[in-house]
């Protein structure tokens, strides 16, 4: 069960339906773009419990659409937590020896400070596209409110994948000393071309639909459906490989006949549909526009005079980089030229190619090779740390 | 100046303002799916002039989104022709030597029966979704109808990249005596589980637009623009590398500031979206629809009892299988599964893995080696038949 050190204030509701926990910060967060966001909610869970000397706390940040339940069903829709395979007890982030935060990104939806939460002053009206531009660092910047708050002065480890990794190398660049561990996976150290391009296309699918409304689709309590729904289908074909996606489907159609015009023969049609309509249920449009433009806004390199070993220069960090090989979105090539910047930096870095055929969604999925060596790397950090 | 031996009717136009060369079949054609199109209507140019024993004839076979404006501007755009590198006086496919045909496929928008064509004894109503379900065999077809009505008994080589190269591949499968050379570019022998994931986003994309009107858009003068639009700007990045994504955008930012909530901060961004804003004006979205489909079920395997060698027994066409080593939409894989069947079927083949980092899109781009190596399969097949 989680467990909750901290005595706070219940954030406001992101919908009607749901409480989140979590803090509000009266004095508010200043961003890399000038604006300040005053109020500022960090929406978070915790798992596991802090101990004495508040040295056992493990930040885990989550992926474009992931959330704050990373080990407890979601609120929403009733499923497991998008990390059970990963965290709980005597899981590879152990909850019976590690206190493990997960908090809602700036920008997201499910009750940390983004375009469906109330915009302040605004009589009760939600941010919506008047919710400023946020970058990574302002997403890690949020969540060290958070850990300070909750008085830890070191995080034993900082963990994620994909925009979850984004989170854990701008944590180590931007608060190295709070940092005694990172485990950036399937990540990279900026979005490439082709991932800019893909977000664009989701992001031109929602502004495509007419409930989109120029972002105010919430006044009439639409919903861009539509267009999130194809923005979504499109990133889930990103997630996988092709061998993933020819395992799961191959060509088989749904139907007897093949040669109908139904508008779901083949079953990887019916697939991504579904993927597509069960998203726009839990997350807010607007919140996909802002965060996919903050992964695709984040450069390491280009945050530190375009040297990507300045990022890390001086850091006492350990780092465990892991990528999968079938993984296009991230692949193993950019963990490499993260692996080598920290090489330059003179950091204590291991680093990990998993095998797999599963894609980008590896990294979410039962991978016993690469939590074994998430696990170990856990473990001996703690060690280190004198755990 | 294209030239045309047969004295034939003009097609019914396509839109008000277009007349396209074209001959009408009264007979029509039986599809694949049981339904027949009578009349039917075949539009397409030449270049070139037909030798008087009509052996120089090369059938150019066009991908999806393009036509049968091969080597001459095109009618609506007035961009040169998609295949002018290749096509034309001392190209590889030389006009001053061979009698080139491309005819716009079945199903399209540029003159053949397809769903923005009249639909037969409708009162002047288009096909629109009644129009039937086409395979790539029915495309060939229907090619084939035109061959046969020209005049010409054996094709010298069949050509074609992509989901022209699918056609070729049908052509030496279905009709083999009147092949006597096919190239195969960049092309597969069916659609992968991948491939069929991004067209199926690309049709929920057109569907989820509310001017698509269930494909009735017609009646009101409306195009689903958007819908179109975000189909084929996710599309292209699909035909590009992500090589060829960063060298020609990197990561570049359009503005001064990166840190705005503008639609097209990055470069990319702006040139996918006037890739998907040009496209509406010349493509139908039915036709983007049906083609699409007929790409998806195309599996010349399954055409074959499961057994892809058994599609070209007793083969005596001369095959050049070409390659893009960045190709990931029909990778160098698939060309090599092809030969391998090839070889199964003991026929002539030779197979060419170009180095290229400009993706899909190579085909169509200046690659001298591959049309130096198309040129020569073509110099060498005309000498063995005895041109």
């Amino acid at each position: 069960m989680p467990t909750d050190p901290a005595a706070t204030a219940p954030a406001e509701p992101a919908t009607p339906e749901l409480l989140h926990q979590g803090i509000t910060f009266p004095e508010g967060l200043a961003l890399d773009c000038g604006a300040v966001i005053a109020p500022m909610t960090v929406a978070y869970r915790t798992y596991g419990t802090l101990n004495a000397d508040h040295s056992n706390a493990v930040m885990v940040c989550h992926a474009l659409t992931g959330d704050q339940y990373v080990a407890e069903p979601h609120p929403i829709t009733g499923k497991p937590g998008w990390w059970e395979a990963v965290v709980g007890p005597g899981k590879p982030v152990d909850t019976d020896r590690f206190f493990v935060i997960c908090a809602n990104v700036l920008g997201g939806c499910m009750g940390s400070s983004g375009p469906r939460e109330e915009k302040p002053g605004a009589g009760g009206q939600p941010w919506g596209t008047d919710f400023p531009s946020i970058t990574i660092r302002d997403m890690v910047r949020a969540q060290k409110m958070l850990v300070d708050r909750l008085g830890i002065a070191r995080l034993l480890a900082v963990i994620g994948g994909s925009m979850g990794g984004m989170q854990v190398l701008e944590w180590a660049a931007t608060f190295p000393d709070m940092v005694f561990a990172a485990a950036p996976i399937a990540t990279a150290p900026h979005h490439s071309a082709q991932n800019i391009a893909f977000d664009e296309v989701g992001r031109a699918a929602i502004h495509a639909d007419p409930d989109w409304m120029a972002g105010r689709y919430w006044e009439d309590g639409r919903i861009p459906a539509r267009g999130l729904s194809v923005a979504r289908m499109m990133a889930h074909i990103t997630y996988l490989s092709e061998q993933a996606l020819s395992r799961k489907f191959g060509r088989r159609l749904r139907g007897a006949s093949a040669l109908t015009f139904l508008e779901d023969v083949f079953e990887v049609e019916s697939y991504l549909r579904h993927q597509g309509s069960t998203f726009v249920n839990r997350f807010d449009a607007n919140s996909y526009l802002t965060i996919t433009r903050a992964m695709d806004y984040f450069d390491l390199s280009a945050e530190h005079g375009g040297n990507l070993a300045a990022a890390f220069k001086g850091t006492r960090t350990r780092f465990f980089v892991a990528s999968f090989d079938s993984d296009w979105l991230f692949p193993t090539s950019e963990s490499r030229a993260l692996v080598r910047a920290l090489n330059a930096a003179a950091a204590n870095v291991s680093f990990v190619e998993i095998a797999s055929d599963k894609g980008h969604d590896a990294f979410l999925l039962h991978e016993p090779e690469f939590h074994a060596a998430l696990g170990g790397f856990l473990r001996g950090a703690a060690e280190r740390a004198g755990l």
